[in-house]
């Protein structure tokens, strides 16, 4: 284990900032990183954004051997990929799933997550919060 | 806006005039297009295909805050893609939702769309024409 | 072939312009087809609207085995009505169906149409252009 | 508003008395709304039956903008129509959905209504107290 | 009872000759009728035909207390009618339900039938010799 | 029989009218109680409230031999306890189930009532009116 | 064809008239098929019965390419067995499924027949008289 | 606001520890919520536990209304009680909902929660943690 | 172990005797356990009853650590609390489910139980003998 | 009733013992019975075990109108026999249901019982203990 | 192990050739079973068929604690016999399932496969090379 | 047809040896490809790997109209991916889709393939061998 931290977005989540500002807030991912690097200035996070879900895979398995946590927000490939779980089940990092909305509120198909039983555990709702919660998480298990 | 219409199609119809026959009939799309926009001489429509699901969505991004309209064959994609309707959602251009085979027609799992909540309107069963008429309803809005 | 086109419009269009403007918009019908009628004048269009189900059925017997084309808005019938869908399978004029409203957008029980599979095609979510879109449909069969 | 209130039976409503009297009761509706009519003299009443969905569509049509309220029991149509819930809510007049037998007790094919999400309320079960009590509910809203 | 017996046919059975003769045959029902009346001329048989469920269920209602049987094909309405059901469990006549198809070979919506629990019995697939059975199934209940 | 009504409310219910006025309304449930005794000075109405199931079990079972009726608004155990209906089952008092909103309206798990089958009758979607109008129903009944 | 008809009977049908004589009627099979053979007296008719499913299937191989018909009561199997309907689908001969009662009015696991799609067609619900009905049926065949 | 913290406890877990400790863990919830007192000093918390829904209702109402928020692991109440969520909606304080187990990798029934929608947001899978987690998702709201 | 046997009744079982007695008998259960104490009169038996859920997981906490075995009937909880399949999880005295009638040949949603898969077994549809059966598996357990 | 008991194995439970010891036990049946006939004497117990689903008609019929009662453990045919069921319903000696495992923790497909609504009652999940305890609710029956 | 392969067909396997040719090809069971011994001379196979489950279910028994492996098609019992997937448990013997169509084209009642999880693994839809297939996945083991 | 086999393997797959070992085996693919390679000498086998839906799309299309035979385990696509399974209905070459793992053993989503009605054949659950398996049946179909 390297103890660095991989932040993973999926699709669309590129667009945070400009999309749907009423579900996923007005603030861009990048801004929010760089608040987020300085609070935790000890700590080494690397950031993937892909809308392709092959990708992702690709770069789950590049980091799910070395990395100390995958915090991953697999945006809709959550509720429609098994493939990505399945990346998720073969390495050996542990994944916490994050949701910036509260996805039991929408669509009855955002309700279903094929990733959340192979993830260690899951952080939803909290807007932009919820990564760094999901941050917290792994530095508990330091203890 | 810039004027200009993106049409966009999914995977499997870069075999289109190859692909099942019966269903979707012998002509090559480029060549219905030669044909289209000599038709509609005016309007400068852009053209793109992929197989893949994120290259799309890409695409969706890049045109989806400038053209007039996009005209989109998801192709199987309608019926297992979040991810897309997401990416239509999160744009501002309105978008068209094309079928060439009346899906209705078809395997149940033909009957489910992901994308036609979150697109202007939808046009199932004209073959090639389809398009046309989406462009049409483009036109009309304009007046 | 005799060809003159079929408008007909089932249970509540005779609303059309009072009913729930919001989802219907303002316009009522018959001064959308005036409109048409003269747009094009070369068509001969007839119109039928009907509450009763089996009104329907009657007219699409009338109709479907001498007009060119038959432009169906079964309203809430396109939900429930199997002898609706029997009818236009008996008859041998074409039947596009057609929808003011993105069906998609409301109620689960009218994501459901049993027309479609029998019907040429399905326009669907244009306001009233949709009626324009289906009449184009059918002249570009002329072809 | 006129003030009027109109109560409308659906289909088999007719045989009243006459249908099977263990789940309906023994007495007709003409001699209930006699007796009705004498207790609340002051209330102008009109009543209608029919067995066919499109008549009953047209008559709340027909009222559904200047009568005070409408009392409904649609009988199976409760189950069935989606025309009938997109009738009333296309009018203006509040509706109360009546029941005479306690449809919660029957087949299941009973226990969905289309009615109710539209109308003002519901009333099961009381055999034909329920259009009286319905009458009160409509009274009440006077005050 | 005055031993008469009623053929009534429901939903686009007008068509029959006509409509789909790979289903449903190319004789038409008046034809079948006249050699159904010779071969069993000491038998008084009536017949009614509408597209419209309210005028089926009125024709119930008018002779299901007087004539000795029914023998109903309802056509579409077997498989959407609550209403026609009611009907034939409110009269005192037996009802037999009849198909010329074999509804079972169809589409999964044609295997559902509101009918036949109220029906005396169900007589499915043999043609037009289906309402000869159930004339014979009437007969035999005479012993 | 001791000619007393009871009136009982479960879950939540104690904080009507500050709980979701929009869906409740803004009174409070003891105010509109000492109006309904007023209006109605000849009828002896208790009310009981709990929010814990078992507690509105044991005074069904305390009241259910002896009083003339009950009125139950179960409040979300409505949706949820069966144990409820076994208590309304095994007594004696007819019980008649109220719901102030309207909720074929709202979520899915509304649309189900484990009551309604095994009480007199359901009155639903009148505001507080509801509760006169079951009380009403109770007194038609004394006829 | 040698111009026999066999008649079987599935499961439990040896019980008949001794068995739940309120669905199935007090008469036993063999009085009824003794009666049977004197009414149609040219008519060679043949019988088996077993509890067996595979013994069932037996039987349809070895009379189900040289009779002229075959009247099957399947009992239970009906609703279970996928074999007896692809040994119905293997032999040439026309197979008529009948049932004594109405099976549409018992339990829901009852509504499903596996055999429907595979017969020529269905007789259901007459008590004993469906079987004659299904003779009948193989006897206008014959004209 | 108060400023307070309530953490909640559902039913079974005052036996934390001693209860299927491959799932739930070693740690007793008393020792844990002494350490996280001791951790966070600046924050006050207060505690409940009961296996009665009726007691967690009225404890939501009681502290709902005045403190900053409210910690809330239901048990298996989570995927049961609309009761409880109508509870959290009815109030004011934000309420997080938490879980000790990953409840995605258990029975199917775990995988519903009726109050996931109405909290502010869900932690789940991390052990103990997410009572930790939770507390400083209430943190991170002050800023 | 203490040897001791806790017979345990949920909700509306207090009322046995007089509840419904064409499904639950006559007999009321303080009279049945004196019979069975004394006919078992070396085995020493606690009983409890309670209406409320969470009274009912008390108990087995209170009891589930030094009892030999739990008699549980619980009624209709049997069918909704996975919290009381929880507290039966938790605790290591084995529980056997008990019900007095043939569960199966009632309602639907009395076919479910989420306590047979905690407890050791289960004994259903033998009227009060159930409770006997149940305290025999238990003394088979001791050789 | 000749006061003999029949106690009956359907299919695999043959090889008791010998099968899937984990789930089923290593004792044999017929050393069980030896024991069970030793340890009550005075009861007379005829055993049948057979693979072949109409053989366990068969039997059923054979001893269904003479012995006192039938234990039946008819393995897999429990969730999957209809036939069997029939038989059981036919027949007017009591029979047991009695299953060795706990089916409640199985796979799903054995969650479902055709058997229990038409069996006296049902004993599940004490090994071999379970036909003991079948065999004292027969005697339990005496009295 | 006695290094023999026992081959074993279901129902309706019998009419191999004659049966449906269209689906299962022209050539019988015999003429395959000797080209295929032919070919793979010094492996010792038997050949068992029965259109009786519980004969197939008695043959695996007899078969599968001795031979090295089963290879069977066991037709339409392996959508619906839980029985005989237990046998398949139950013995010590690797069983491969084969089918000779391809049953994912076919009925939805075919898609589901009891036999599928206990077996070693499935060969589907290559003709009668599927029983060579399943003998060289038996062959490969060895190695 | 070029004579040439592809071997195509999809998400994860790249892992094959590291992941899962207890489900997917010890071995690399390379290796195992080297193995096969050897032993078929004779046979131009290609080999492709992509996380990439659409690259797997792609390769089917490029390979699909020349090579003798493609050798597809799609992996996770298998259950979620529509678009794969028209491109192999698309291409003219045979497909066979194969699985290393029982995939009837695992979770319910993995019981579903899009793929098996398009493809000639499935190979399930012989581990690596599948491969070799797939390989020969399209030898087989030299013949």
């Amino acid at each position: 284990m390297n103890g660095k931290i991989m932040i993973m977005n999926g699709p669309n989540l590129n667009l945070l900032g400009i999309r749907e500002p009423g579900i996923y807030g007005k603030e861009g991912f990048d801004e929010y990183l760089n608040v987020l690097r300085e609070k935790y200035e000890g700590i080494d996070m690397d950031y993937f954004q892909s809308n392709i879900e092959g990708e992702l895979i690709n770069k789950i398995h590049e980091t799910g051997f070395s990395y100390e946590g995958i915090i991953l927000n697999a945006g809709a490939y959550t509720h429609t990929s098994i493939a990505l779980a399945d990346a998720i089940s073969a390495v050996t990092t542990p994944v916490i799933e994050v949701h910036i909305s509260n996805t039991a509120r929408r669509e009855n198909f955002r309700h279903v997550s094929f990733l959340s039983a192979v993830c260690l555990g899951t952080i939803t709702g909290f807007g932009l919060d919820s990564y760094e919660l999901a941050l917290q998480a792994l530095l508990l298990r330091r203890k």
